[in-house]
């Protein structure tokens, strides 16, 4: 077969290819041989903590590069790391996640294997994986093995969502005919139907001309749609009044006049119902309409008068649903658009709320400097702070809600979660956020937000982020708990209590060196003041290192107008809690 | 129907009954209102930092009250926690997994909820459950709830595994009658068909009578068939030379002078092939024949010379196997055992190693206080440290191995893992079974060995331990990595490092309380000296708060016998890791 490679090389060959430069995981017996394949292929290996963390750091790492890869043993290890890859789906980021399993004979014999639930039945997590992956590949045979790697990593990039790859101890030997390198994965979206197309194209459009009071609403999916320049451009084009879903909160460009920020209908610091209840048409693109990111379904537009731009599909009204690819899709839409034909007698008054939200104190030097840092205001006052091409992060709980009042400077991103919201998900995402930030060399810091409830979750991720030596800002947001719950239900019970941790010894213990190689700075702040000295320092501007800051806040604290939602869903518990999150 | 509970309150009063006294898990919006009813029935919340650790901790509590519970949120929660259920599941620990999810209008709508993958199908994670659970109840109708909690809770007792128990939110506050709580749950094991049992009495008191060169095997799933008892009143009549694998390794009293420790084939520190290798009988009690329980079964007596002594299960040689439940068959096999028709002349020469083993210098003061720890001596050095009651838990990797060197006081439990092996799992278990431990008010230690890279998978339940006050010993054995893989593969790779923590600074940063309400005391040790100065301590003896020791140990190192067998795994990596561990 000529020249020919071994199955690992082959693999991580064509990850190489696709963008990936490093693999999170935890190794394992059945996972190690297959380790020594990274290097010569121009990857490299991250050690996580455990598997679950890999998995997190994998997915971070994936919404900034649009691919990442993880490796873990089989059983134990793709267990522990399953409900990150369950996030990964949900959420579409694709993540290729490497199973390292036993050799293929024990496979025949139903061998009584270590980690294996002891039945014999070795395939039983490999089916698990079934629900939360779109492809599989399951390497037991050399001579299909590269055209099952190549198909579902294909897979991977073009749903932009988890694959599951097993592979074999044995089979990391096998070799493959390294020729097959030189042709390139096809990762291109599937070719639309012309004829379709630009019936499709005159249909939007002319709903698009004939709107009377139109909007636009962004969500977080138009990022892996790829679609981020092509929403900004259709934002700007039309000047139409344009907001965010919170999973949407970073994509349109704030400077954008016509951008209002993010809808949470009345539960947001901005209410922007008074229009949206009444518009008649709402350009919806890449939309994730969870409970939690449209507010139990109130952000969302009525059917009728919505066209919903998916990766796949352009849906309007009621009940037309169009097989289109959506990036195609929408540079066409961009070509026919006609500036000259679009309604001008929009309603302005919109642009009211966001202004004054921008023209309020922005600067923190007029908040009284011994006052306490509140929730209300933190968001929008640490927006001074960023910068463009600056990564932000926002864990689940009150960063997520507050987070919605932030106040981007272009080409920033921020990063979320729409609806599988795990505890602890983002600060090994943020790990992996930041080294791909790293590889891409494309300057800006990651800045991280995280309650002190989620950070105890997965907190030994700090330990990566200082092994690699990662440039990170870690804000904690300090409430004494899991308010986020505390405000849904049981104020003051001790379930909702988590342990008091000194967290700002956290990186010394997590063996920060002090040899000078690599910069920690800790910061405890309660006050405007405090924050403000903080903030100013150049030092700490600088984005060299660990800057990690305890931001004290009261255990109730929570924006104003969000304490109504959570009121509110702790009593849809009883009822039903896919009225409202 | 007369007086009423509601539906949580009746799940944990069964609970209750049952035995349970604390509950493990995180808290999240679908559970809050079940936590509510765990005080009235008198049952302690402890939250854990995670998930996955929740699930560890419960398998823990599990391995020593009989029965442990767990609850967490629908989706990201179970997820999370499915690997340690996995764990309990291949390892026999009875875990009642409590999963509060959406109320039931979000099932029947197929609401794309928080938590969810967002495609409607609810029902996704409770299939995957299916794999690692024997039963489950999902209470989706208050008229059939409480019968199906009462026979899903039988079933776990019943089986020694994990179940699955739904509980939709809004099924919380549903009425079910009071009077069934005074039927307490029929927990008893099937009764046995007595002519049947008779039979296989003869058959197997024959063989006992007539074996010329009998041994008794004894391995861990004696615990939760719940013979422990029986076994070593068996193991003192017969005088049998008796070895246990390593899963059994706590079981048998070694005080009995035919108890020889651990077998281990020739990876052992001790090697009794030369007498199992030509046996005409093994008693087999309580088998998990994994090939790391077992040396890639090396240490499994051939299936025609076995009689395997099985919950469910008396097998007789190669084919016979007979549908009897083992704790009444055990009761009858002792009454019926006639010591005077015993085998009298079996080799005693086997007595030989096992006494050598004791006969060796025990006390730490024979060791030249200079010299540093190693791998071979320290695990019997330590064991002078053992008092009757004390829990010793021993975690993957080196301390798993090194722990077949024990040698146990009477009373005491060891706990470790036979077949899954979960990197981390023990730190979280020792929680648990301290909890346990102090719930039962035994008296006794609870005294935890592990690694690092192990130690840094899960080491945020240190603060749980702390938080609750409990009594713990950590033994950290730092050998700078993963060594038990560096040995299988990979010696020197960067994969197999971890990063450089400061151990000993973590009790402080998980938020030890420094107002004297909670003894903590660390230590670090590298040399024998150093350890026997620690040890001489009587405030270190006297088991009260944490105490933690970090054990230096070389990075290579391992127990003399065992390196044999991770080089065969490595190698064997490439043909069939069945053969080898």
């Amino acid at each position: 077969m000529g020249k020919t490679v071994n199955l690992a090389q082959y693999l991580f060959a064509r990850l190489h290819q696709l963008g990936v430069r490093s693999v999170h995981g935890v190794p394992g017996d059945y996972t190690l041989r297959a380790l020594d394949a990274l290097k010569p292929a121009g990857l490299r290996w991250i050690g996580n903590c455990n598997e679950l963390n890999a998995g997190y750091a994998a997915d971070g790492y994936a919404r900034v590069k649009g691919i990442s890869a993880l490796c873990t043993t089989y059983g134990v290890g793709e267990l522990s790391a399953i409900n990150a890859v369950a996030g990964s789906f949900a959420e579409y980021s694709p993540v290729v996640h490497v199973v390292g399993c036993a050799a293929r004979k024990a496979y025949k014999s139903k061998a009584v294997i270590h980690h294996s639930l002891g039945d014999g039945n070795l395939r039983v997590f490999a089916d698990m994986y079934k629900n939360v992956t779109v492809a599989s590949a399951s390497l037991f045979d050399p001579d299909t093995a590269p055209d099952l790697i190549d198909k579902t990593l294909e897979q991977c990039v073009k749903e932009s969502r988890p694959v599951y790859v097993e592979l074999p101890s044995d089979m990391v030997g096998a070799e493959v005919p390294e020729s097959r390198l030189a042709t390139p994965l096809d990762v291109h979206p599937p070719k639309n139907d012309g004829k379709l197309e630009e019936k499709v194209l005159d249909a939007v459009l002319d709903r698009i001309y004939t709107a009377k009071q139109p909007y636009i609403l962004v969500d977080g999916l138009v990022a892996p749609d790829q679609i981020v320049e092509e929403v900004n451009e259709f934002v700007r084009v039309t000047g139409f009044p344009t907001f965010a879903l919170t999973f949407g909160g970073g994509i349109v460009n704030s400077k954008l006049k016509n951008y209002h920020g993010v809808h949470a209908s009345s539960y947001g610091s901005l209410d922007f119902t008074p229009y949206t209840d009444r518009a008649d048409l709402a350009l919806l693109f890449g939309p994730l309409l969870s409970d939690t990111n449209t507010q139990g379904w109130s952000a969302v537009p009525k059917k009728a008068s919505t066209i919903a731009f998916r990766r796949n599909a352009i849906e309007i009204g009621e009940s037309e649903s169009h097989a289109l690819h959506i990036k195609a899709f929408m540079k066409k839409l961009l070509v026919r658009l006609e500036p000259k034909r679009l309604p001008s007698d929009i309603p302005q008054a919109l642009s009211l709320p966001r202004h004054s939200f921008r023209a309020e104190p922005a600067g923190l030097e007029n908040e009284k400097p011994l006052a306490p840092i509140n929730q209300d205001k933190f968001y929008r006052h640490i927006s001074s702070f960023f910068r463009p091409h600056d990564i932000i992060v926002c864990a689940n709980g009150t960063p997520l809600v507050g987070g919605r009042d932030f106040i981007l400077p272009p080409k920033t991103k921020l990063i979320n979660s729409s609806i599988f919201l795990s505890v602890g998900h983002m600060l090994p995402a943020t790990q992996g956020a930041a080294l791909a930030q790293k590889e891409l060399g494309t300057g800006g810091r990651t800045i991280f937000f995280e309650g002190d409830g989620s950070f105890q979750a997965t907190a030994q991720e700090l330990s990566t982020i200082i092994r690699y030596k990662l440039d990170v800002y870690i804000f904690i947001i300090n409430n004494d708990g899991y308010t986020f719950e505390r405000l849904i239900h049981g104020l003051h019970e001790e379930y909702n209590d988590v342990a008091p941790w000194r967290y700002l010894q956290a990186p010394e213990m997590f063996g920060a060196p002090n040899d000078g190689s690599y910069d920690v700075e800790t910061h405890d702040v309660g006050t405007w003041g405090e924050l403000a000295k903080v903030l100013a320092s150049e030092k700490f501007q600088n984005g060299r290192g660990l800057k990690m800051v305890n931001v004290r806040m009261a255990r109730e604290d929570v924006t104003s107008n969000f304490r109504a939602a959570l009121k509110l869903a702790g009593q849809q518990l009883m009822v039903d809690p896919g009225d409202e999150q």
